[in-house]
């Protein structure tokens, strides 16, 4: 297939749906879009890369749509309003037209449904692993944003859902917890914030640094996925383990003050449908440069970064 | 080594260099800046692959060089300005962890000359070839961008500089022409442009394509580069063949009214250190479907995209 057609193919896609802030869109050498005066722009990119993030043979559907939702995960991150999206591809070998067609559409209709419409990108074909990465652009008014490193000794860190065991499915499927953020940021004083892609304990480990301080988790309170239960008879770890250490559950870990974060408890916040979306208070930001886990019965071990560590060979 | 260091690494090139655009850079979930009120947002992606865009063994300076440069042409060929980059990299085997520092440096280097300062991105490692995805952020007023669509007949067809041959060594390092392209669009009314990365022939047809018009290329009006010569010397194709058809130029193909391109052509413009960029006058705009390259004797035979077809296997 040559090119052009590809992108004709995509062009044809979004016929008549241009929204009305996009001024150029897919077919010229950049898009062009209108911000609103005084938001400020977020930005972020993500790849994934075949045998790395997604198993060779993996449904084109399957691929686009985690390509385009693990990006918008870090606008989640940020609390900000996703904009739009450009993806570049480069097809593997295994790639014939076909598949190169569901995988691009796979990610217009991904991006469309997240909110974030697709204006651009770039598509080749190489010798090697297929890979796509997605750049997400999103908007947040002046008071926004919500960084990694806010976080206060005497926080409350929280987080969402039910955590481990993603291999099994969710890594896939997953929703990023763009409408959560937006609710939590609206409804409470975000302190910092991100979204669990290398695991609990990584993850929690980048908002101490960030932020200057430690952090202690409570291992009894961190919410177990049935997933994780599931791993665990195979691998033979505790279910325990894998929450804190196997990421890609793309779940908000917020940091705030302890009122707020009761409350959130109680009344979890609402997800993209409208259901309720659990919070769970995991553990509490203290003063210094060490982090803990806390078992039971009080005694505490250092916690260390047992996630996925995407330079180690 | 650990994608923590990699991404420390970064960081400390950018230390104390934060625009003051900038309000969150490399190190959290995404980026964020503040943009000019009425401003449009310019954005484009662009990948390079080993063994396609470049050879395996190229050296990492190169090929973070490349990638950032031939992202930011695309941003030159909207008559855009830059405002920053992120970079997303898929290492490959061959890449150790100085390889994997090299690459990073020179993209956070390039991006830096080239007024676009990397403000985030994304590292991993993969089974495949080395990838590297840049996306690049520009901005325009109300009236700045020019793309492929509004070609007119009657118009005169420029480019910039001299074509063919960049797999010599041109296409590693090129410099994009911004400035040239901010030029031209602030003395001239220009009515369609692109940068050449697919090739003359490939590219006019592009604008062509999306003008709804057709063009017709004097042969003897083109400007061939020296590389184009040397090169059929190895080929046994006419110097003319490879400036039509080789690609990754990265010079800027535009169209305007006649008297416009005559001074331009007369006067040239002004490249990034001052220097003098010629613009040569190689062809029309005509009205209808069908486009011709133009022999001598005024004999005309069908333009062809002869160019790169990135999904060709």
């Amino acid at each position: 297939m040559a090119e052009r057609e590809l992108v004709e193919y995509i062009r044809q896609l979004a016929a008549g749906e241009r929204p009305p802030w996009l001024e150029v869109g897919i077919g010229d050498d950049a898009a062009v879009l209108r911000v609103p005066d005084d938001s400020r722009v977020v930005v972020t990119t993500d790849s994934v890369i075949e045998s790395v993030h997604f198993k060779a043979g993996t449904e084109p559907e399957l691929v686009g749509r985690k390509a385009v939702a693990r990006c918008l995960s870090d606008i989640a991150a940020m609390a900000a309003r996703p904009l739009c999206t450009v993806a570049a591809v480069g097809f593997g070998r295994s790639y014939d037209d076909d598949a190169c067609r569901r995988l691009c559409k796979a990610l217009y209709e991904a991006a469309r449904e997240l909110s974030a419409p697709l204006v651009g990108g770039d598509v080749a074909s190489g010798p090697g692993p297929t890979t796509v990465t997605v750049t997400a652009l999103g908007t947040a008014g002046s008071a926004g944003v919500v960084t990694r490193s806010g976080a206060r000794p005497g926080d409350a860190i929280c987080v969402t859902g039910r955590l481990g065991g993603s291999i099994r499915g969710r890594h896939l499927t997953f929703r990023p917890r763009i409408p959560e953020a937006l609710a939590l940021a609206g409804r409470c004083r975000l302190h910092a914030m991100i979204d669990i892609s290398d695991g609990l304990s990584t993850d929690a480990l980048h908002i101490a640094e960030e932020s200057a301080v430690g952090v202690v988790l409570r291992a009894a309170d961190i919410p177990v996925s049935d997933d994780a239960v599931v791993l665990s008879r195979a691998t033979g770890r505790p279910p325990l383990w894998h929450a804190l250490n196997d990421g890609e559950d793309y779940e908000l870990l917020f940091c705030l003050g302890v009122a707020d974060a009761r409350e959130l408890a109680r009344s979890g916040v609402a997800g993209a449908a409208g259901e309720r979306v659990g919070v769970s208070i995991i553990g509490e930001v203290v003063a210094g440069a060490a982090s803990y886990l806390e078992a039971a019965d009080g005694s505490r071990e250092p916690l260390t970064a047992g996630g996925w560590e995407h330079l180690t060979r």
